[in-house]
């Protein structure tokens, strides 16, 4: 029998709206055994939150997170605020026996995410982080790929995310639209937005990572805030560039930028083993290039997976061979996965303590990046 | 105020699952004046119709379409059949006095699809065909760059639609997964099926054709009926390829077939013109080729363009610049079209109309295939 | 023992310096039991000859062919001048017992080319017609799969050659720099020019067409002469296109134009089959895509191969992997082979007879282009 | 009126070929002033020496490199041996007054390579290193292009050389065909031979590196030598990444592998500037992605520039626009240029000084790869 799961949703912009949709869409495609109800969307504006929440269909609003947490009716918190908020909020919703989920990254440092961590797992309540692109099919198969053995032994782990929006000295920092940029609300720049990504999937296909240098750099020293005008230093990482060594011997390279003119949201990955390789792009994610060494010599060549096929992960819930999905898709999944998890007993990935381990990573890089040395990883 | 519209689908396969999603998602994104909902589905097995329902969430279901089309509460009728029921179905529904929006193609004939024209106009009720990828906004874009002059005189028009999955002769013909390989139900093979999304994008970009020759085959002479089991010969075109004038005087050429090994859902065009030429790829939707003449020589070169900014059609409802969207939302599009024209009263193309001198095209193909020669269509 | 070939060039055009560097080169790769000596070069004008001959090393000049073809001390003519040209220069050169090598097409029409072939098989000599595309490596590769049966039953043959150098009205006809655009010089335009090409791969690797349809254009209606100035109605076809049978049963697509933008010299092929297809473009040339269906379904693809590995045609004799050769390389290996067919008796393909059943379909071409007939082709 | 200029080849192998095809190619299509004439090959394999001299057309062979110095009739010692080899044979050719060019890396260590430089600088000869990658067509435009503005500040430039061909463990070390394998000979492994090319490319193109820090790695600790058989621990670098500042305040990211299944030859480099950035990779050596950000921006996009026109650099001595060029022309347009320096007295670059900055690049990376720490980089 299908139980319902009521949803509130704290937020009402960009990952709000892709949260929503997930929850919205998941039951029209995967049977799972809960039907999320778009139940309440907390925000303070409250002229937004009510229009977010008639668009997308939530039965009620509030103006306050914590009026949301103290709702019986609410099962599960999904936060969607600028990062500075999660652990108040997440800590809050766990205290009061809520199901939460975080968007990424957990926190702003380890430190900031450990008593969420805690928090949850005191009150042994199902818990996730939204590092959506575990659940790009693309990059699921690359994770079986892996784990099946199919590469072999790992020599290389390649992974980029390069962005171009921060270029103009005229984008603020701080605010609605622009809080990304501000160190106090972000807790650091490309870090944690964009690498805590990289390595997330890192860490899950590759394993840990044991140690790590780091190069990080502010391109426009100052912007204006966005909310009083005035001019002020900037605070996070315009860039960040990364060598590391992996558990398992193999090597780490990753970079992220906003200053890559040209590139979108390029997050690309690539993985060399001994067998094979494999290679990832989000901008063309329903693709999987793959070079199978196996292959006979003359023939052997890098190939474009189109992953649509109804035995690709997740795709056999879609259309048919070749049609493609989108970015959306992933937070389905990912939703699809976590209430699959409510049913089985099997907590779906990320949890919280599984996003501890990249926050210790991103830590790390910006250590580094101060310090010009090396720095080992706890495992 | 927004006005629901109450929608009634009949059908509960592929395209029934791929408009509900539609329905069902696009106030979510869209604000048009209406807002669907999903009232009743129609299929004559009952169980697969509820499970359907269920999934979808529609209010009710019926068994039968004649008792969708009688239901007062019902305003649109959702036609997600195979072919040979259009035409009935249609013509009762607008009859009703419902609006009537019907999957591709019109009909089996334009012989079949005339009535079906008259009897929307005649009823003076709102009606479209679901030549969804007009919506894909990269297909979208290119229409603008075409009309806005940017290519100038044109000269080639080229468009391909690659299959492969009837290669196989144990692959059946008729029933629910395979009726597309039926001539009674489907009326065709690939020219109906596929090569009728190209020539409906063609018509839309670059005028009218006025007169053709084609070349048709079908590969595999006899399949066995998926219901009885019984041989029977196979009366589709499994390929077909066209040489086509259009009235503007480029030249036009079309192919289309189930045998390319190694294509999924391959729906390709090209257009070049003087000042510039562009292309797309199904696989790739959310890219559109673009060569513009007018950049300096040295730096010359095709460009492809992510179509994910938020200027770009449509793209301003969805994320941010570099996610990409999928196949379904061009049903999205379409649906917020045909809403937003319910709001103007400008009415959404492809009208009943609009699609009949598709079957025109159609029917020319098939006749010039058996005939061997060039054909004239009427304009 | 390495014998000498003595060369005798007969123009100073581009193809006269592509085939000469194929003349200098090959005896710094391959080892064939012959060495090509660049003796003389003809051409009218003497200052032209002179410069050609100075820069490629050739012993001296003559300013008229024959009196090349008279000469005791040369042993093979090379014929590198407008195609209405080639049947009297061949002809002349068999008679006195020279090998011949023709640039491609081998004449203006079949009729035309029937006696050079008759001129040669009667004196016996070698002869060869320089369809270069053929010994470019991964089309080699590609030949060899579809003739060991990788891709199994064929059911589609595809290539286009696209150019858009005479888009301007103001590009003239004749003379030395657009003799192409001269009908009189040419015999045909793009089908003689371009789809010739791809008709020689075409018959090689598919066998014979029995039946085609075309579609001629000439969008630019007049030109200037270049010599004269004097405005004249052009004679050639602009663009073509065909729908063709192979007589193994498959479908052939071809197309060829000067119109369309963006692309210089787009030679592209795709072949369909039961179990694997290929494709290949000239821009590209060192890659070839192939598709084997044989693969496990997750991690079907197209794979791009390299070809540049040393188990790869012809490429052991040139770098190492991942080097990649150019345009120029096709000739040096046509010239490596027609040498090696002088050393083992075997003649290296095509000769004129192979090049005059491409010719014949040329001609169909432009036939069923006036007529809009299906033609017949003799086998 | 054009000088002879005779050449002096010492070596035999892989480089010996592709320059002695560029010296023998050179005045087929440039007119520089000066023809070259291969005089003598010099190797210690006699019959080697021979073969290869008779193959190129060497007019006669010596088995010492010192009696092919001792030799009055050559001008150009051209130095194709392994990297331990460079400096005596330079030094001792410059002392003879002959014009010098040495294949790349310099030397083994700059200490090494700086005496080379004052050699030559003291004999006052001609000299130059064979970084020949500058000269192809596509990175010299990529040159041009950052040097007139069009790409505005540069933020990032990141370079991969990536190759797979000594994953297998039984691939030993020195001799002839692995002598790269073997510290004694090389001096370094992918850094001196891979990572060199893509510091040439980015000191000429981006100016200086002011500091960075490096991660090297051996994946095969031991090897057998080629020659004896023994098992021997392997001194080279197998893997290298290098996180670099520039002088100019970009942020530079190198990595180079023979552990990349997949990748043959695989040097692709990026630059991201606030204008606009561009992409280019040797397997695909023809072609230049670029991206305009001044291009509206619905039309913006990564172009890929087919790099073969007659405006391109080089390429107006060779075909026609889309005929494409290989590796190796790069060669012989190193050596145009050189003899262009010689006529004009302007020396081409990269002269022996050049190259000594950039084994002080490498120098600093492998001694990060040993402490882990930042090195700071002499301008």
């Amino acid at each position: 029998m299908t139980k319902t799961l009521n949803v509130g949703m704290v937020g009402y912009g960009f990952m709000a709206r892709a949260h929503s949709n997930a929850w919205a869409n998941v039951s029209h495609f995967f049977e799972t055994g809960y039907r999320p109800v778009l139940k309440a969307a907390a925000g303070r504006n409250v002229s937004k939150v009510r229009r977010f929440a008639q668009m997308f269909g939530y039965e009620s609003v509030e103006t306050d997170w914590r009026a949301l947490i103290a709702r019986a009716d609410i099962d599960a918190i999904d936060i969607c605020v600028p990062n500075d908020l999660h652990a108040e909020i997440a800590i809050a919703a766990a205290e009061a026996g809520k199901m939460v989920l975080c968007e990424k990254p957990l926190a702003r440092t380890e430190a900031e995410g450990l008593p969420m961590v805690e928090a949850v797992e005191k009150a042994g309540v199902p818990n996730m982080v939204w590092y959506n692109y575990r659940r790009i099919p693309a990059v699921t198969l690359a994770k079986q790929l892996v784990a099946d053995g199919k590469l072999g032994r790992i020599y290389h782990y390649r992974a980029q995310f390069l962005q171009d929006w921060t270029i103009s000295p005229d984008v603020p920092q701080g605010g609605a639209g622009t809080w990304r940029l501000d160190v106090e609300a972000a807790g650091s720049g490309v870090t944690g937005d964009l690498l805590a990504h990289c390595l997330d999937t890192a860490l899950w296909i590759n394993g840990g990572i044991s140690s790590l240098t780091a190069m990080t750099e502010t391109f426009v020293k100052e912007r204006k805030d966005a909310l009083t005008g005035a001019v002020k230093p900037v605070g996070i990482d315009d860039a960040a560039a990364v060598l590391a060594r992996f558990q398992n011997g193999s090597l780490g390279t990753f970079e992220s930028t906003r200053y890559a003119r040209g590139h979108k949201a390029a997050y690309t990955l690539e993985i060399n083993g001994e067998k094979g390789s494999l290679a990832w792009n989000l901008h063309d994610l329903n693709r999987l290039a793959w070079f199978d060494h196996g292959v006979e010599g003359t023939l052997r060549g890098w190939s474009s997976v189109l992953v649509t096929d109804g035995d690709h992960p997740y795709l056999g819930k879609w259309w048919v061979p070749g049609l493609i999905i989108g970015y959306e898709h992933s937070f389905i999944h990912q939703v699809a996965d976590f209430l699959e998890g409510l049913s089985t007993g099997e907590p779906a990935a990320p949890t919280f303590r599984d996003a501890l381990a990249t926050a210790r990573v991103c830590d790390a890089i910006l250590a580094s990046g101060r310090s010009g040395q090396w720095v080992e990883i706890a495992s």
